[in-house]
């Protein structure tokens, strides 16, 4: 079985509704990082980085959001959750999850663990300032060249929908509107509807 | 063909490598970012985020490391550059290019892209000032849990390897001495004495 290592709306939610919609057999542990739970050794010994998500399997353990995701789509075909046997369709496909983890993620990062990259207060300040920009800058990529419709690929959901609607997710603490993006805004809502969404939204809820 | 737009020494030197192992056909375009070639009309036509590598196939425009990558490993099966076939294994490096881009790199980028997250010159430079400690972090990890030895995935080469090497040479330019990241210094000492790093690296050095 499984194992799924995430913190409560943090980019492995994406990994947890992959795993919901390809009826995979996994258990879902929770961290509470406000109690600092990821740099606990117990949790180091599991994931060195100290982050989420990460993946325990009979083989040892998966860290990072795109290898998890094509990983849960390869183990578990009949849910076709990525284009597995066309490698340019599987590259489009990895290139909007790379973006969302290089790109989008990074930008949203500045908001709140700008001290990765300063030690200045007011350089952590000036960070969180411009996220509505960079974070923004991003999303409009997304909203105006990445988005085929209805899901992000086209006709077929796929991996990158629920990465997608995790970081949409944040966009309101990012200072964004989503009503700006309307393309986010109507893959957000379709995803809303989905049963497998609901059921994990709920659980990082703590509902 | 394949055609790669690349700049030089900039992170589509992996890309360019790889092209060269696999024995691909293709054609290589090089893009001065002082010229700011990547902001131009024709150039933001093929990638509109302004960035390389882009890499333009008979089907579409493919961007992102990780995945052009993945997509030159399975376009070229008998070149052996990744374990296409073992959903884990190819998860490992997956995991481990994904480390690359969005932690390795991200922090890499703050010596002189800070302007992506901060508007403020003083923030700016404090963000180049922590660039020795946070790429630093990153790499201690690389050195000391990722490189199974000799290759970053054991004893196959793999895509993973000349990503590792082009980080690796960006080193000195953030502050790090190689001589301290044993494992790291191993490899790129290996990576260089391959003869298709070799052309590459001339060619990205205008020889």
């Amino acid at each position: 079985m499984l194992k799924l290592y995430y913190s409560a709306n943090s980019c492995s939610l994406a990994s947890h509704i992959a795993l919901e919609e390809a009826g995979a057999d996994y258990e879902a542990v929770r961290l509470d990082f406000a109690e600092e739970d990821q740099k606990a050794d117990a949790y180091l010994a599991i994931n060195p980085k100290a982050r989420v998500p990460s993946l325990v399997t009979d083989r040892g353990v998966l860290s990072e959001t795109p290898a998890l995701l094509l990983y849960i789509a390869q183990c578990h075909p009949n849910a076709a959750l990525a284009p597995l046997d066309d490698p340019f369709a599987l590259a489009q496909a990895q290139a909007f999850n790379n973006y969302l983890c290089s790109s989008a993620h990074v930008a949203h990062a500045h908001l709140r663990r700008g001290h990765r990259w300063a030690d200045d207060e007011a350089a952590i300040a000036a960070m969180a300032a411009k996220v509505p920009q960079s974070v923004g800058e991003c999303f409009d990529l997304i909203n105006g060249t990445m988005i085929k419709g209805p899901w992000v690929l086209g006709d077929q959901y796929s991996i990158c929908d629920p990465y997608l609607f995790t970081l949409t997710g944040w966009l309101p603490g990012d200072g964004i509107d989503r009503a700006d993006l309307p393309n986010v805004d109507a893959h957000y809502q379709r995803m809303s509807e989905r049963a497998a969404v609901q059921k994990v939204v709920a659980i990082h809820a703590g509902q």
